[in-house]
């Protein structure tokens, strides 16, 4: 039997979104392929703000949110190689998947159409996963990254999902030397995209309409930082990129979108990996506006097992790390309000206080 | 001098938009890198359509439609090493482009943005360029292509446009051996992507509406026939198809482009090479419909020289032929018309009858 209460900051009541109360939570039943983690740091991610608001459909009650978990192994099942106990350890925004389908079997298993969420999904025997603003989670060695040394585990939380979320695209469309590379929105995902796709070798094209981060995205490293204000910005980069990814998750009917595409070369690719909620779709495009480059709009979703693996091997060996705010857990609801209201520099991660 | 007098069959009065007069046009001053041809066949493009009824925007006038052109050359310019009086050569859709940029360098001048149409279009000096319902035409030698010896000239003539509309993002995305290619509307284009697709090796499930065309798209060659008025007709297809090259050129707000992008494998591509008229954008998009498989959507715009030079010799070596019609030239408006009314099989060949 384990050791460990499990407890979080859960949602009980939607009207009152990030007034977390802390509750006890049913882990999910222990199996030979488990790992069981004590869980000391969580990053705050907007997939939490749209969770908690309601914003993807009504949520699970009561809820743990966060997925962004950095913790110590406490417990082990008998088919767990990969790890023992005191490991330190990550776990994303996936805690499953059918292990059978062939994006699992092609080391795509975050496209798993049977994927089970960290948090906000169920198990096949009905237990509801909640997340990492708790004291403590199981989770499936697949879904269980090590952290090197190198990484402080404050530095590693939010690169189980921001990082990886961006990491996934960047490495999958050849991010790298003599590619030239745009990143829409510097947030907590669009960050770690600039930081990545320097460590990577490529041209880091920076677009933000937000003055007062401009000094900071010169530090990360952007070899160009584009006001998306000016009008015209596009217009000297048309036909430039090779890549855009694009962390928005709000798309006003305003954005020109067909003037982000303008800036792609041939065949160049336009990802968003922004979720915004389900009432917000993209903004209209027209075949035109794909044609006169050939280039095309993707979607992306964190990423899988080997690209975490992959994304901190470059992490240890570039030495990148996150722009990152620490706060105690009993503080999350602040750090959400933060985070909606756009105020984040440019990732919160709390520290466990529940023991 | 040339000795070729050059009229065509002209729009003169918008209002009266497939009544096409004779009437002579004035072609572009001939130069050391040109290729003079005197016009045998051109197909009828659906892009002819939207020009003649302004769909694509106000055209000039008069105006000679038409860019799938086969003919004989009857005169090169000093600097033309590729060609000879007599040799059998084709016209696409793109007459002319800067030769200097990085798409013209790249062996992509199709995406080039300076970029002249073969009709519709204004070269440098202002001479608006004319198409190939016509008895001549006179192009740069880039935007020429050798026909081989193989290939009739009835079957050549769609080759320029449709065939190589299709060719392109079915070579660029990598149908092939082992690969699942979807085809989506099968009239001019879809039946020359069900061919191509087919000659290159892939398994091809072509989706159609229309009942009675299945009997010919199974000769054609498709693998599966998907009747895509069957309720549900995706779902058993889910996560499997690598590329989807869609063919329509309008999309109803009730066409559930969600739904064809569920069938997709990770990173599957769905490319839609029709392009409607200007106020008939895509159906909507949510970044959850691109999530889910991380797919993308994609436009692309006919193709290079390389891609048609590979394309007629992939015809000439597996004895691809299109399913045409012949008619004179005269017969432009009818052909027109059953065009824009979807009863072509599956492609409309006019002959010349101006000498």
């Amino acid at each position: 039997m384990s050791a460990i209460e499990f407890k979080g900051y859960a949602l009980t009541d939607p009207s009152r979104w990030n007034d977390l109360k802390v509750t006890s939570i049913k882990p999910k039943n222990f199996s030979s392929c488990d790992v069981e983690i004590a869980i000391t740091h969580c990053g705050v991610c907007g997939s939490d703000v749209h969770t908690l608001t309601q914003g993807w459909g009504e949520s699970k009650l009561p809820l743990v949110v966060g997925h962004e978990i950095i913790g110590h192994v406490t417990r082990v099942g008998d088919k767990v190689k990969e790890f023992k106990k005191g490991d330190r350890v990550g776990v994303g925004a996936q805690i499953g998947s059918c292990m059978q389908c062939r994006p699992c079997k092609s080391d795509y298993e975050n496209y798993c159409p049977n994927g089970i969420s960290t948090y906000n999904s169920e198990y096949p025997d009905g237990v509801v996963s909640q997340g990492g603003y708790a004291t403590a989670i199981r989770a499936h060695q697949q879904f269980v990254f090590p952290i090197p040394d190198e990484i402080e585990s404050r530095d590693a939380a939010s690169m189980m999902c921001a990082g990886l979320t961006v990491y996934s695209p960047l490495k999958t469309y050849g991010a790298g030397p003599g590619k030239k590379v745009g990143i829409m929105g510097i947030g907590g995902l669009g960050h770690y995209a600039v930081l990545w796709a320097k460590a990577m070798g490529a041209e880091v094209y920076a677009f933000t309409h937000d003055k007062s981060k401009m000094d900071d995205i010169k530090k990360m490293g952007a070899d160009h930082i584009i006001n998306t204000e000016e009008p015209d910005f596009y217009k000297p980069l048309a036909n430039t990129l090779d890549l855009i990814v694009s962390t928005r998750d709000v798309y006003s009917p305003e954005t020109p979108l067909g003037s982000y595409l303008s800036m792609l070369f041939v065949h160049g690719k336009f990802i968003t990996v922004g979720i915004p909620d389900t009432n917000q779709p993209l903004p209209s495009l027209h075949p035109f506006d794909l044609a006169s480059n050939g280039c095309l709009v993707g979607g992306s979703s964190i990423g899988s097992k080997k690209e975490a693996l992959d994304m901190l091997e470059l992490a240890r060996k570039k030495n990148v790390r996150p722009w990152i705010e620490e706060m105690p857990m009993k503080n999350a609801g602040k750090a959400l309000q933060n985070v909606k209201d756009n105020k984040v520099r440019y990732r919160y991660v709390l520290t466990q206080d529940l023991n």
